[in-house]
């Protein structure tokens, strides 16, 4: 069934596996008019890619988009933008002698009872490199979303139980250049000091660490598609189909369930102009799935890393148990949730740049 | 922009205000040859319905589901399957001395900016009665998964702080039985006590509860459809467009964050007969967004109740402020997520059952 | 597979047996603020209505609308709009003789095939009365199409071989009028009456004819969605949807196959205000799959009505040869071409409705 | 609007201009296990490249697949499969002192006023060049229908008022081997010959020519989804999208309406094997929008191709009045039909590839 499309209008359909020729993204429903570059979505996969620090694996992907359509003369035509992005660097040889393993953590065993196939070089379609094509797409949506003055931010806010308290995050400021100065995407550095020191631990253990990353973006109301492509609902959609992710919460999630109603409930207020608004943001931005106009705020959880180099207890595909053990010069990172704050910007982007021509079509006079 | 329909193949349009002639759904895509009658749904439909105890709202909403089209002589014929739930019990009038005000935690204030226009009677469209039409298209999903030996059950584990601990959750048996043993849906006898005394406490406080739902269903292997149509996505979306949720975790979820690779990592292992699985679960029953077999595991957040009869501030449709109190013959729930319980199973069986016919599409010999 | 539906923003879901409850549809999607009442919905049904003179079937069906949802206070609101049609005059027992045969030109022999079981009551689903549901959703696109001074007229162009000549349809003035004037919907008064008279003949021979129908409208420039969706490819898509309809051409059709690139090409030219436009119309109003501005002419073909009078050779169930032959008081039409006109009608407004929608997100500032 | 994916299970989304790096597709839900190569693509190329004969424009394309994803061994995996063909022998310099004119029969005028902007070179997104990629996504789908015995083969029917009597193509033997054949794939040779002779002139005038196109396919029984997606409408709604396409037929076509149901109903009867079938086929092979088992037959209608290099009159983008010519050296089709024999056949490959996978969903045992 296809399956590798995301949004109404604007539409992503990704395609490409690890150790293929390449990796790629065709957006259909763009609007026309759009200035963009290679240039541009080079930028934004630079940040997603690994190996500037020792804090990610060391894979050197070197990954620069060319624009194979869509485009004329530095504008969308609002025909189809493809981007295709060829990998390098990938040596299949070293999953060779694993490949008649169940990986734990991994996809194969569920690939092949589904498709009685799977390509076993770097997972395949199942690789977490499938997401620089998110991340290629993502570029674009944000250039869209700019227009409308909607940026998002994600970052890490916990890793390996290292976290900055919920108190800490509301008081935060200018986010966006304190977590990009961060080499683990934290803006909050005492937390970003010791999660670095934590991740150097764990890698010398030949183990990995999961994670949580916030989202902050700043859109405007009216944004949403009740009853079922409600705003949180697409943003759920869209976080738990990145791989690792285990967990989706918008603004109080899961510790609504300890608060009363006479404190949950945002109570409204308005300014001088008239402008109404709610003092404080349990809601995390949306009510009845549409965005009030405050800020969208929703956390993701990972977990971590399944490839570990410490030896594990699996079965062959002939059901043999066996061992598994990644080869010494495989190259992972220690907390798959650093390199997911490009893609969860990604997805955001995408879902309020379709959530933003959807909502278009919502009053008779548009 | 279309957003009322749910599900690929096995598709749901649900239809319907709180205090308009009735709710319904058009089910297009259930496959023909299914045993289906309207005491079949109208069973499914008891369960949500409140006024049983004092722990739910006291409405007597009396659902009785009509079946319109697509069932003839007792069997599904590959037709739309139309089912209309009229409403009954509706008085709009208590609704009068509100209607100018903006209600803390509801969506007249979103859907008056996106829409420009609110049927304000009980809550219109964005009403919790919406869900009656999702667990009545439940009851469809749910014998036809039933053909294929799956069954999902959702259950109250956490409600105003108190919860049933993780490691008792693992141990119980004879969750369904006791679940719908329990007044509030909870298998754990001493927490359900403790939770109904609570409960007692915040109706006399005025004030409504938060809680978390969890549920448990038996799936074959090969469900869900990557890179974005991941099982586990697919639930994601389908529970965030629930009233009232706030989040959804599967399998260790948000404790992913506090583990480690070698921990979280289910070992694969095989019995005597060759049959693969694994030893724990902390994936929730998927790998690569397909399931593995194993039971899948999820839990959903809801916020407390939003309307509540305490005094809350706000402003009115003029921007000026105001305060707002529900009538004193009102009628509500002092919390939502018990009522919820049903209509997660409802969601869930939604997902399965198309699922299982995404799934028919995965090999070229079907 | 869900395939009742019909429209991408402005979406349909249409339901219901000729012999069961009832017919309805679900619009999901249509933009709030439109002005709409049963009333509007019930004007439609009655041209579709037959039973109004001799040439069409006796059957009365005093087709009756009522809304079930989506409308407040006389407006749209956003939510799903609901139609429902409840079946009257019906009477299934004259079914029964005929349930056990294959019935020529009729579906079920398929849907035997395809379901495993029909509903041979009528036709079930597959009888014309299914299009009702069609004409309430087009009463309603109707409306919305005609605040962007959208109209479309169907005609009867050619009955039994009895026709208006092309040359003279580029000349007809007040079309609509004249249509609707028409017992069999035909503008021409010469053609309608010699028409009319081969009606008579035919149902004395127990016999059917077959038709061929125009529809007009007028559109502005920029319509359609290329390159799938191209304007002309939803409208074929659209009537060949339709019940014994074969055959779909625009503008120069079929005709086209004798002509040279000289002069099929439309010249552009301009007047005074510096308008462009084209000094012929042999496109039938789009280019390169999107609206022109021009009139947009396109013609269906509809086979002789299957349900005829005289027997006919067929097999049983079982496939032993068997005589076909209807009851003496079955009713049906002599030409099933003159009820297709409001259904023609109505799927073109779907369809312009829809791509007035899907436009809004051609070019970045909306 | 995403609106360049066409089919729902096994679904095309295709991209590329005339003169950008390249034109391509990706199909998503191509089941996994089918065995593809990219010689296997290129015979489909082939036959669509022009150049080969006099007869059809003298463009060199040398069109070459590059397999990008989705295939691993040899077979397809069940992720998306795309394919890459770069652009050659692409000189844009020529449309340079046009690209200010509207082109009469072309898209420039209503892209630009749905888009605001328009990639001139050769045409852009509306050139017939982008049917390319429907030609490759073909290849992949004929080798799915081929699993089930399914062939369809499309046929110069008439061009220029030159055709095969009706009575003739019933008669037709060994029709797939004539065609390709014949240079203008007629599989009559002496209309062949006929149309050639014809071709001839109509190049020395500086003109065009229409034509007709005939495709037959052996397709078992119960395909098609009632009521919007039956399968003529599928049909229809892809024949249409192609370029220069003006009308559609199945079966008796327009000629149903000068035809009596008596003989245009076919008669059931069944072989000794107890094998239902009908003795004629003017239905096409379909009834109530569902395969009937016997074949399926149809026709398209192309106008004459509308770059032509008699000087035109036209305006120019400021709106006056100007004589359009094309550059001597322009190269063009003399008639655009005979280029649509492999483009239908794919076109009628995707849809009867997705019709299989969505019938697999019919039945509650699949």
């Amino acid at each position: 069934m296809a399956s590798n499309f995301f949004g109404e209008i604007f539409r992503i359909t990704t395609f490409g596996e690890s150790h293929g020729p390449g990796m790629g993204v065709v957006i259909d429903g763009c609007p026309a008019g759009l200035a963009i570059t290679a240039k541009d979505i080079n930028e934004q996969l630079a940040w997603r890619q690994p190996g500037k620090n020792p804090y990610t694996s060391p894979r050197k992907e070197a990954d620069e988009a060319e624009i194979l359509s869509g485009v004329f003369e530095g504008k969308t035509t609002g025909a189809p933008l493809t981007i295709l992005i060829r990998n390098k660097d990938a040596d299949s040889s070293q999953y060779t002698p694993i490949q008649n393993l169940y990986r734990p953590g991994h996809a194969n065993f569920t690939y092949l009872e589904k498709y009685g196939i799977f390509d076993h070089r770097g997972g395949g379609r199942a690789s977490a490199r499938e997401t620089v094509a998110r991340v290629a797409a993502g570029a674009v949506a944000k250039k869209f979303i700019a227009l409308y003055d909607i940026e998002c931010t994600a970052f890490v806010s916990e890793i390996g139980g290292i976290a900055i308290a919920d108190q800490d995050l509301t008081h935060l400021k200018n986010i966006r250049a304190k977590t990009y100065a961060s080499p683990i995407f934290c803006p909050d550095e005492v937390v970003s000091e010791k999660i670095m020191q934590r991740i150097q631990e764990i890698k010398e253990e030949n183990d990995s660490l999961g994670g949580i990353l916030t989202c902050i973006a700043q859109v405007p109301v009216g944004l949403g598609e009740p009853v079922y492509r409600k705003l949180e609902a697409l943003l759920a959609f869209a976080m738990l189909s990145i791989p690792a992710s285990k967990g989706f919460e918008i603004g109080s999630g899961f510790g609504a369930a300890r608060m009363k109603g006479s404190e949950h409930n945002d109570a409204f207020t308005s300014d001088e102009k008239g402008n109404v608004y709610t003092t404080t943001n349990f809601s995390g931005g949306t009510l009845g799935g549409i965005s009030t106009g405050s800020s969208l705020i929703f956390k993701v959880a990972f977990k971590p890393t399944s490839s570990i180099k410490k030896p594990q207890e699996t079965v062959n595909l002939q059901g043999e148990r066996a061992t598994f053990q990644l080869p010494e010069t495989a190259r992972h990172d220690p907390c798959v949730a650093i390199r997911a704050v490009p893609i969860i910007e990604a997805m955001t982007a995408l879902v309020l740049a379709d959530a933003l021509l959807l909502n278009r079509s919502s009053k008779i006079n548009g």
